[in-house]
């Protein structure tokens, strides 16, 4: 099991080059998805904010902020349902990150593989559209 | 072009069924991420609204909300560059939807295919991770 506390024991701040080109909400927060490298299925949105990432690019276990707990979260810390990180890339205008991971188990808290699962409102036209 | 005026006249509230499954933001906003629904590329995200989300599941050109310009955008309006929408689902807590879209042109402003190829944070390790 992964220790928060332990994890928040590591040294060293964000990279001052990454942390002035994120653009942090009024939380100071920014949006992170993650996505199944190979598949390329999306798995979830959730939040991090500088401490998160900074966690994540370190030990490249995905790390959030949950806004409702106030904390810091492994993914997986206590499903086991882990999220390996390859790469993390950040978008042009610096709110949101994009994680390629390798998803142990299940990605949603449902036990769905991934959070998007369940509730489709929209889905293909049976023809194509128009040209 | 599409005229966001013209969306606007288009009758009707959001399915209320839909509506009571948002969990919207302070911000009255949930997220939205388009994905390009054939490559699983993952191409932006942004912001949606309840009438943003309403003209996207009715028109099926994918329509967002600009938090800077406190107004509704369809994607490509300007550009050309749009997103003809396929699917649409939304997320187990309800304050995400992904968009599986096919994309007309770079999905970014600055002319990338999508947000998220200039600005790599962490690449991949060389050997593969422990088990």
């Amino acid at each position: 099991m992964t220790s928060p506390a332990g994890e928040g024991r590591t040294e060293g701040a964000l990279d001052p080059a990454i942390a002035a080109r994120l653009k942090r909400n009024e939380d100071g927060l920014i949006a992170a998805v993650a996505q199944q490298h190979d598949t390329g299925r999306v798995l979830m949105m959730a939040w991090m904010d500088e401490e998160a990432l900074r966690r994540t690019l370190h030990s490249r276990q995905a790390t959030y902020y949950s806004r409702s707990r106030a904390r810091h979260w492994v993914k997986g810390e206590s499903s086991g349902n882990t999220q390996y990180v390859r790469e993390v890339r950040l978008d042009c205008d610096g709110d949101t990150v994009l994680l390629l991971v390798e998803q142990t188990g299940p990605a949603c808290h449902t036990g769905a593989p991934d959070c998007f699962e369940a509730d489709v409102l929209l889905r293909p036209e049976s023809t194509p559209p128009a040209a």
